[in-house]
């Protein structure tokens, strides 16, 4: 299995402290030692750093943890191989280019009888479950909305309806972004929270850090971060429910979908 | 205008020593401010560095030049803004996927009258002319070869010729690379050596550094570096006609086309 980590913000906010945190997981604190990946959005563009080998002991996460790359949204992964060798191509996250934007996709979960998903003109490049899964629904958004959709309610549903789909399959939690919104679906094990003013301090669950972040903010910041397990401890987290599918715009949940037998649902916009 | 690197190599080589060279060039002794960025294959999968801010004072590319990542086939470039904005979705290389290989490209020159360039299913994200030739690159070969083409010398041939129509539209330097083969076009400045037993010593023209690739190299490698520019002062480099189309692999050169006007042309397999 895997771990994920996402982040939106309304405004550019460096994800250090939870990078920290999750890459002890990395083959210290967790035995996710087959690679890590993180996806920076910045406007449009976006920037990757991803390594094949255990994030803890890794240079390049190393860079990452310390030099603040400011975003307002962000994918992560750090990976335990189940399917697919461990090679830079099977490194989460994956981006791909659909009406113009860079999206992004992390899974934490495993997948049977995958191989029959139609990925179209979306041809996985690697051998992992999930980057299938991830052409499989790129191509399902192309075939149903080959220019971008005006109406984004009606796009969110459909991901929805990809990602119950993907549910059948096996265990599938997902981040996915185009840099502007950070769609997320719960099949087991996915949490997240929001920090607003007044803000307090927290401390990392996998490692002796603390911080206060009343003095790394403005009091307007609304941050959520989303992680496969809390980060912290002395936070309140919310944990999603199973089929659970949120959508976080500029750092608030702006759509939400739980499933009809999910008795704590609601769809609130 | 902007400085194009490229490696292919039949060993996974590092290329710190060239990088260092060029990334002087960002801000230092060259006028190239405006981004910069790297692409490394490891297999069929890539990571790229980049940054929209100048190379010589930054700590990515202080990393990139300081970590040795081993790689078979590179494409670097370092940015002076002509078309679109200084931002990370205007910064080079681009990758896209096709036939499920990553194409990663970069470009040197300006481009007028682009705008016309049917892209069909790759749409630009960013706003360069360099970008908007690239989808038009790849929505040529898509057309052409729905499949991944078995004839290499085929597709080779049908790039060559789109380079021409974008030489057209101005100046167009090109590297372009699927990770296996180094694709390179020269409008007007593109260089390259191969360097292979018995190795000697080089001097960046750049930086005061020296190095002996004896030491750094096993007797079978071979290393081929193409750059806008030369890099060293005590080798000898070959300098590209207009017009003319090369293809490395595994750092031996083993596809050329020179337009028929060039005296020295003959195609070599």
């Amino acid at each position: 299995m895997c771990e994920l980590l996402g982040m939106s913000a309304n405004v550019p906010t460096d994800i250090c402290f939870s990078f920290t945190g999750l890459m002890q997981r990395g083959g210290k604190t967790g035995p996710h030692r087959d690679g890590w990946g993180i996806t920076f959005y910045e406007g449009k563009g976006f920037r990757t750093f991803k390594d094949p080998s255990p994030s803890f002991d890794s240079r390049i996460a190393e860079l990452v943890q310390n030099y603040p790359i400011k975003s307002c949204a962000v994918v992560s992964h750090i990976r335990q191989a189940n399917r697919g060798g461990v090679n830079l191509e099977n490194t989460h996250p994956f981006t791909r280019e659909l009406w113009g934007q860079y999206w992004t996709f992390a899974h934490n979960g495993q997948l049977t009888g995958y191989d029959q998903l139609e990925t179209g003109r979306f041809k996985p490049v690697g051998e992992t479950d999930s980057e299938k899964a991830f052409c499989w629904l790129l191509n399902q958004l192309d075939a149903r909305f080959p220019e971008i959709p005006q109406d984004c309610d009606a796009m969110f549903a459909l991901v929805a309806e990809c990602c119950d789909t993907l549910r059948q399959l096996g265990v599938y939690n997902m981040l996915l972004s185009n840099g502007e919104y950070v769609l997320t679906y719960c099949s087991n094990n996915l949490h997240w929270i929001t920090r607003r003013a007044p803000f307090g301090k927290a401390s990392l669950i996998d490692e002796d850090v603390t911080i206060d972040f009343q003095q790394e903010t403005t009091p307007n910041d609304v941050v959520t971060v989303i992680a496969t397990q809390p980060l912290t401890n002395d936070e309140r987290w919310h944990k999603m429910g199973v089929g659970e599918f949120s959508v976080f715009h500029l750092g608030e949940p702006v759509y939400s979908r739980v499933l009809e037998s999910d008795t704590s649902g609601e769809k609130k916009k």
